[in-house]
């Protein structure tokens, strides 16, 4: 992990093998980020994805270790019982260029991942909500 | 409908029913934006998408009424006829966290949608461009 | 190639046949833009993906000649031996709603794309990296 802040953007490079979630969650808490959100490709060679289901309020997941491109990474960064929360979805691409996409529930970096993450003055946290099954923005 | 003002960024969470762009579209009217770019994540219980032919000036279209995962929603606010224009393309995935993409028409929220919106000063119009078929930016 | 600057962003129109990585690249030579990011959405009437497997540094690639709607382009904007230096990845869907994704190396506008780009004050170089066989950020 390395980064440079230019603006109100940190640049932020992560590199082979690192754990994308645990290494921002990490970078948050060390520069004391508790709002943002942050956007990002790269690639993984591993990645454990969910999809939900709110009638059932089940998720389903995949683990899946192979080269994949990150075509897309969009995440928000929020609190709750004041630690760092990230909220991730991310959109992969493997060697037949066939995408595969979801909710990120964690992904070990492939060759980098190049991460745009601005951060926001102020704070905003999460509540679980029995009605959907999740931890929902307390807006 | 809920939304928080921090720095020049608006986070927005819809919730389970409501419709993406009508939302963000009332949202955009109701705070006076009339220029800006937002991103989300979250999920659909019924999307709408299209994809547009240059050539013959044609748009199909799908209506998909399942559990969606939002991994990527991309959009841009402008004016034409001095009302709010949304353009909005989104990638989801599905159960088997295959990825299904195109040009929003409108989606239904499933357990959530949370939504990063900018405001740009100014004003940005849209026209008719004959020779494309599309309301192209007028810059 | 049309833009106008509202805020830090620059809103950008490319037309049909423009290619969106000659044209950026282009754009930054001629705005002085050394550092930054973009997003964007509209669509190619062709694109080259790449994907890379790091284990063995080799890109495997596939050039696609049919309408194709872009749902997301992300990209980043440095710099390698004083010249300007892209980096994007793509997500993008056919006629049937199917994603398709990869490393861009280079598309061609099919009716229209609208960029985001946002500049950010610095530069940030990038440095070949043996190990990883790739040009890596240099922070």
């Amino acid at each position: 992990m390395r980064f440079k802040k230019l603006n109100e953007a940190y640049i932020v490079r992560l590199d082979r093998g690192e754990k994308i979630l645990e290494a921002i969650k990490d970078f948050c808490n060390k520069n004391q980020i508790k709002c943002g959100y942050f956007f990002g490709i790269g690639s993984l060679d591993e990645a454990e994805l969910a999809h939900y289901i709110v009638n059932n309020k089940k998720y389903t997941s995949e683990l899946l270790k192979q080269p994949l491109e990150i075509t897309n990474l969009t995440g928000n960064i929020t609190t709750m019982d004041n630690e760092v929360y990230l909220h991730c979805h991310i959109t992969l691409s493997d060697v037949n260029m066939e995408a595969i996409a979801g909710h990120l529930k964690e992904g070990v970096v492939g060759a980098t991942c190049e991460i745009i993450l601005t951060e926001l003055n102020g704070t905003i946290n999460r509540k679980y909500e029995q009605k959907i099954g999740l931890n929902l923005l307390d807006l």
